[in-house]
C-alpha cells in the first residue's frame, strides 16, 4: 500500500497514544470533530479528506467501554463512507474480552463485541495482549495480536533482585507468566483457588516455589486490584519476600483500585499506556508507552513488510 | 407460534414499560441478572430457561444511548444462545435515528445502530415513531413500525380550545403533523428556518395560518426543548394564542430541558412512556402509557394474528 | 486509484448521459453488446477488456424500470467477472424509491431494489436526488448522494419575476423546497392535503403566503403531472400569479403527463437529463445536463479527491 | 408444518396454474392487489393476513422475464414482512437459465437471476425442468427440481407410431432425451452442429438411426422454434418419416414461433402449462397441466412428507 | 420442538456412540448410505425421509480428521436439503482445535474448521471438552459446550489412593485440572516447560507439591502420549509415587502411543468414547461412554428443556 | 496489480505443476512448511512474507480429495491472514464436481466443495475442464474456466489415422466431444446407455457412424477406466477399428484403472498433468503439461490483461 497515502485517526480513548504514534511517524493525525449531543448521542465528522488513504484508526475499548466501542464504530463508519481505501483498526485494549465463554444463560460478551466491531467493516485489526489469545478466532478478518510482554519485561528486568520469581495471580495468567519467565530467565509460580474439603470455602494456594523469593506478579490487566491483593497476601503467607513488583499490560485501575493498591506495599507497578487515565499519584506506577510498537506495526503494514519481528520478538 | 411458550424480557431502559406490559398480559417477566462490573462492563444472565420460547425483548435505546444499545445486544445474545425459538426486539425509542443521512464526512449513525442491532440476530423488530419512517429499510429483518399518534391525539383532544392548529416545529415533523391534523380534524402549520437575504442570518418563519389560534405543537421527540422554544416564540410572534400544548412521543428532556421548558408558558405536555425518567415535577407533563399498544402487538404476533388494526388504526 | 485505468460504461437507460460524460472526460465509453433475445432475456457482453480498471457504470432505473434494473445488474456482473478492479454504480434516477415505507401488507419496494442492486457487488454507488434521502441507509456500501438543486436553481434564477415563492407541491418535497429557497433567497410555501371535517373529502390547502407571487414549483420528480396539476390549481385559488415555473430533477413524463401538462399554462419546466426520453415537443421544457456533475464526481473519485465541493456545493 | 396454516399466492405469470392448484387443494389463493403505476413500477399488497402461514408463492419468470422476476421478489418481500412463517417459491419456468456459463466478457445471467431471487429470502424453491440441472448449485437454499417428462411422455405415448425415435434437437437436450427414451422404451438420436472442413460453414448432422422412423423431438423449451425447425429439416434429410411429434416442458412460442412452426408439418406439440399464453390457435398444441404435480408437491412439503415419489417417479 | 419428530444420524466416526445414544432414547438411527468412490470421493444418501424432523447429527472430527470433517459436511448438507426442520450437530471430538491462535504465518486451523462446519448450515452445535473453551466464540451459531470431567472424575474417584494430586501435564490443562481438583477435593500441580538459563535447553518442572503423592494426570486429549510421558518422568523425579492414573476425554492414541504408553507403568487410563478406535489391548485403558450425557442433551434440546443441569453439573 | 509483487504458492497436490509454472515465470515459489501431525492434522506455515503480494495458490483437489481440499483451505487462510493483497486460487482438478445435482436424499457435493472453498476468502478462482461447466454459478466469486482441449487435441492430431471419429463415452461428454471435433475437423459419435425393452437390462449403444473408423475417445476425466472400457467394447462391436486413442484432461487412474486399461489395447492415452501421480509404466500414456496455460493465465491476471485469448483459444 506504499503508493497510497497513510492516515492515522485516534479516538477519544487513545488520543495520547495516537498523538505519540503520529510524532514517531512524523505525521499529523486526521482532524476530526467528535462530540456528544445533549442526549448523549455521539456525532463524528472528519475534518479533512481520507479518500484513497491507508487509514489506521486507534481506539481502545477501555472504560467507559460502551461509549468507546460505539465511538470506534462511528469513526470506522465515517472513514469507510468517506472513501478510505483500507481500514485497519488498532485496539490497544479490547473490552469485554473476559466474557469469552458462557457458564450459564449469559451472553458471550466477547463475541458480541467482536461482531459489533466486525459490522464496521475493518480490513484488519491489531490487538495487544487481549485477555483471550483465541480472540483471533472470534473475527473473520485477520488479526495481528501483539504483546507488550517484552517491553514490560525489559522495563522491570534491572530492578528485580535475585532471587525473584514470576507469579501468575490466577490460572488464566499462566501462559503470560511463562512468557515473562522465558524472557527474564526466571522460575515461575501460580496462585490459584483451591477447595480441598467439600464443606470448606475456597482458599488461595500457590503452586511453585516462592519462599525467600521476590515476586514479579504479572497479568494482562489490573482492574480493581482485588486479584493482585489476594495474590500478594497468598505469596507473603507462602514466604515470598519484598520487594513485590507488578507488571500488567492494561492498567484500568477502576473501582477500589486506587484505595486498595497503596495498602499492598508494592515496590513498583509497570504498565503500558493502552488505557489512558489521569492521576494515580499515590501509586508507584510507571508507564511504558506502546507508541513505538504501534508505530512500527503501522509502518510495516503500510509498507507491506513482514510483521514477524514485531509480533514475535525474540 | 401459539404452540410455543411466550416470554417477555425487559432491559433496564424499559423496566417499567415491560412490567406494565406483563401485567396486561398476565405474565411474569423473565428474571434476569444484569449488572455492571467495576470497569463498567455489562454482564447479563437469564435466571430461568427460555429454551423454545417466543421471546419478546423490550429495551429502548434512550440515554445513556450507548449503554442501552449494548445492553440490548447482550440480552439478545443471551436469549439466542439460551435457545429462544423466536426473538422479537421491541425498541420503544430508537436512538441515533436522526443520523439518517450524511452531509459531510460524518458517520451514518442510524445505519451503524441498525447494523449493531442486526448483529444480535433478531427475527423481527418493533419500533415506535422512529425519527425516520424509512428506518424500516435500514434493516434486513421485518420491522413493525407502530405510532403513538392516535394515543396522544386522543389524550389532548378534549383539552384543546377552538380554534386550534396543529404545528410542526420544523420541516422534519410535517408528516407527523398531518397525521395529528387528520386525527383531530384540525388545520396545520409548520415553523421553518428561512434566509431570504444572502447576507442575513437565518430566521424562523411560519407557513400556515396561526393567528388567533391555539397551537398544538407536535414532534416525535422532545430533547433539550430548544426546537419547541424557537417554535413557540415564532408562533406567538405570528399571533398564536394561549394555551400552547405540546404532544411528543419521546420525551427525553435532556440538557437544559427542565430549565428551559418551564419558562415557555406551556399549558400542557403530553408524552408517551417510551423513555423512562424520574422527576420533571416542575413541568406540566402527563404521560400516556404505550403498554396497551405493546401488549396488543405482542399478543397478535404470538398468536399469528394480523397487526393491521394495531399498526394502522383508523 | 489514479494508478489504475479509468473505464466508463453506460447502460441503455443512460446512453446519452454516458456519452456526454465521456466527452467531458475525453474518454471513449467501454464498447458493449447488450441485446434482448426474442424471449426478452437480456444478453450483455463487453467488447473490450476492463480487467484492472476503475470502472464507472452509469444506468438509471427509469421506466421501463424492471428492465433497466436487471440491465444494471447484468452489466455490473459482466464487469465484475471480467476483472474490473473497482466498480462504482452511478444511478441518475433510482426507481422504486417512493416505496420506502410500508403502510399495510405491501412490499418495501425501495429495499427490494436496494438489495437487488447490492447483490451485483458494487463497491460504491452514486445517486442523484433520490426520493428518500435516507436511501443511503438502505445500502451497506457507501453512497454518494448528489443533488441537482443548485444546477436547476441556477437555471431558473434569472427568469423568475419578483416576487416569487418556492412551492413544495406536497409534504414530501418540503426539504427540497427549503434547499431551493436557500439557494434562491426566496420564501417558500407548501401545498398539502387536508380534511378538516370528519365527513368531508380531502382538499388541498396551502401553507405559506403565495398571493400575488409567482410560484416556482419544485419536486424531485415529475411523473404523470397530477401532483403538479393539483398544486397549480391550489396555488391559483390561493392567489398565486403567472408565470408558473416548475423545476424537477427527474422528468419521467409518463401516462397522461404530455396531455395534462400543456393545459396547465406553465411558463417553463426545467429538468435534468437523469431520465432520457424523446419528444415532449408540446411542453415548454428545457433540460440541464447532469454530465458536468457526474464527470466531476467520477474525476474526483478516480483521483481519490474529496467530493465535498461536489456533493455539498455552497 | 402441518400445525400451521397453508397459504398459496400466485403471481401474474402463473395465475391460471395457481388457480388450478388451489382447486386441487381445495383452497382459496391469497387475495393480493398487484398493479403497475403509470411509470411502470409494481406495487403489491396482500389483501389478507398471511402471518404464521406456510406460504407457497407460484410465479414463473417467463416473458416478460424482467417484470415477472421483479414481481416474484416484490411478492416474496411482502409475504416475508407480513409474517409468513415459511416461504417456498415455486418457479414453473426459470428464465435466464440458459446463461449458465460464460464464453467471453458476458454476465453469468443464471447466477444473477439466482442471486436476485435469493435476496428475497425464500426458505426453499421448487423448479421444473430448469435448463441447467446444475442450477441447484447456484442457490444456497435447498431446491426441489421436478420434471414434467413423465407427464409429457405419458401424454404422447399412445399417439406415437412404431417405429419411433426420441430425438434431442441439440447436444444440450441429450440427457432429457435419454429420460424420454427410458420412459418410452424407445431408441434415441441427437441432432448436432458439425464442421468437418475447416473452411466450410457449420452444418447439422444426426447421430443415431432415424431413417424410416417417426421422430419425437423433445426439449426443455420451445422458444422461437428455430431449433426445432433445423432439427426437423435435418431429420427428414436423414430419412425420418411423418408423423413428427414435439414434446417440450416450456412452450414460450416467442418471436417468429407462431409463423414458423405451422410450416413444419408437425403432427402434434405437447407442452406443459408452465408458461401461460393466449392463442396459438394455428398450432396443433395440446397442454398438459402441471397443477397435479405442483399440488402434490405442496401437499407433501406442507405435511413434511417425502418428495421422493414426486421428484423421481419410476 | 416436541411436536416434531426426532431423528438421529451418526457418521462413520461416531457410529458406536450414535448407536448407544439411540438405544438409550429408544430410537432407530436414520438409515444412510455413505460410501467412498474409488477416487476417494464420499457419497452420502439418506435411506429414509427426514423432512420436518428435529435432526441430531453425531460425528466426531477425529482422525482421519479431514475425511471425517468432510463427511460431517456432506451429511449435514443431505439433511438440510432433504428438509430437516432443525439441524443440531454433535461433535464429540473437535479436530484442529489446538490451532486456535497463530504464532507466525500459519493458518488459524480451528477457525478454518469452524468456518467449514458453519458453511453446512447447522442451527446449533454441541461440543465436548474442546481444546479451547473459547471455541464457542469461533462460531456464530450457539454452542452447547459439555464436559466429560464429572463422568471421568467419578470413574477414577474410588481407585485413587490417598494422598493423591491432580496434575496438569502442561499449562494448557490447568483449568481442566482445577475442575478435577474441585470435583475430587484434591490438591493440584502442573508440569511446565522452563528455561532458567539463557543458553540451556528447555526442561520440565513441576509447580505444586507432588512428593509422596499419587498423581492423577488429566488432559483433554491423549494423542501420541509424549506429553504424558514427559509429565510422568518429571513427576517421578519430583517424588511422586505409584500408582499413576491418567484421565482424558479424548483418547486418540495415534503414532507411537501404543508403543510408548505401556512403558510408562501407568496403573490406569480412563477415557471417554468420543474417539472410536479398535484394539489397544496392551493398555490398561477403561472407557466411559458419553452416550448418557449425549442422550440427555438430545432429550432436553428436543423437549425445549433447560440444559443447565447437563452442561454445568454440580 | 502490476505494481504489487507476484507470489506463487503450490500445495502438495500440485507441487510439480507449481514448480513448472514458476520456472516459466522465472519466479521462486513461496517457501512453505506444510506437514501432518501424528493425528493427521495439517499444519501449514509460510516461510517467507507474502504481505502485499498478488498471490496465486495452485492446488488440485485430486485424491486424496478431502486432504487436498482442507490443505487448499489452510494454505489460503495462511495467505490471507499473512496479508496477501489479492488471492487467486488455481484448481487444476476440481474434486466432487460430479455431484452437481441430486437424485434423492443425497448431498449436493459440488456445492459443498464450492462453499468450503468460498469460506477461505479467495478473490478469484481458475478452474480447468471442471466436470460441470455450470460450476461457475456455484461460486459467488468470479471463475476463469480454462480448457485443456486445444492442448490435447493438438497433441493427438498428427497420430490419428484417417478416417477417425471423436467419441464421447457417455452423454455427459458430448459437449467436450464437439469441442474436439471442432478443433480436429472430425465427425463425432456418442456411446450411451439404452434400455429399449422394459424388462431387459441396460445396454450400451452408439449414436453416430463409427464403423471402419479409428476412434478418439475423449472425456474430462479418466478415473477407474470402466467408462472407457465399456465405450471401447461398444465401439468395437459397432465396427470401429484400431488404433483407439484416448484423450482426457484429468487422469486420476484410481482403483482398477492400471489393471484394466492395459487390457483394452489402446494405442495411446494423452492426458494433462492436472493430477499428479507416480508410475503407470504399463500404460501408453503421454502427459501434456498445463504449465504454459497456467503461467500465461497468471501473467495476464497479474498484468490486468485480457484472458480472452487464453480462455477461448480459436
Amino acid at each position: 500500500m506504499e503508493d497510497t497515502r497513510i492516515a492515522i485517526l485516534a479516538g477519544s480513548a487513545s488520543a495520547r497514544l495516537g498523538s505519540a504514534v503520529c510524532t514517531l511517524l512524523d505525521l499529523s493525525p486526521v482532524a476530526c470533530d467528535a462530540r456528544r449531543f445533549p442526549d448523549g448521542e455521539l456525532y463524528v465528522e472528519l475534518a479533512q479528506s481520507v479518500r484513497g488513504t491507508d487509514l489506521f484508526l486507534i481506539q481502545a475499548t477501555s472504560p467507559p467501554v460502551d461509549q468507546h466501542l460505539i465511538e470506534l464504530l462511528m469513526l470506522a463508519d465515517a472513514c469507510r463512507r468517506a472513501g478510505a481505501d483500507r481500514l485497519t483498526g488498532i485496539i490497544p485494549y479490547f473490552g469485554y474480552a473476559r466474557q469469552d465463554r458462557r457458564a450459564g444463560r449469559c451472553s458471550l460478551g466477547a463475541r458480541v463485541a467482536a461482531d459489533v466491531i466486525a459490522s464496521a467493516g475493518f480490513d484488519r485489526l491489531v490487538l495487544i495482549d487481549a485477555h483471550t489469545p483465541a480472540i483471533e478466532g472470534f473475527f473473520a478478518v485477520p488479526i495481528e495480536h501483539l504483546t507488550a510482554a517484552p517491553l514490560l519485561a525489559h522495563a522491570v528486568a534491572t530492578s528485580l533482585p535475585a532471587p525473584s520469581v514470576v507469579v501468575a495471580p490466577d490460572l488464566g495468567a499462566v501462559k503470560l507468566a511463562r512468557e515473562y519467565a522465558r524472557l527474564l530467565h526466571m522460575p515461575m509460580a501460580v496462585v490459584h483457588k483451591t477447595r480441598l474439603d467439600g464443606e470448606a470455602v475456597e482458599a488461595k494456594a500457590v503452586m511453585g516455589d516462592v519462599a525467600g523469593r521476590s515476586p514479579l506478579v504479572i497479568d494482562d490487566m489490573l482492574s480493581t486490584g482485588s486479584t493482585i491483593e489476594a495474590a500478594v497476601a497468598t505469596l507473603r503467607a507462602a514466604g515470598a519476600i519484598d520487594p513485590v513488583t507488578v507488571a500488567v499490560t492494561h492498567a484500568l485501575l477502576v473501582g477500589p483500585a486506587t484505595d486498595l493498591l497503596p495498602k499492598l506495599g508494592l515496590a513498583r507497578i509497570v504498565a503500558s499506556d493502552s488505557v489512558e487515565r489521569d492521576g494515580a499519584a499515590n501509586l508507584p506506577i510507571t508507564t511504558e508507552s506502546l507508541a513505538p510498537l504501534v508505530a512500527a506495526t503501522i509502518r510495516h503494514l503500510h509498507r507491506d513488510e513482514s510483521l514477524s519481528e514485531t509480533r514475535y520478538p525474540a
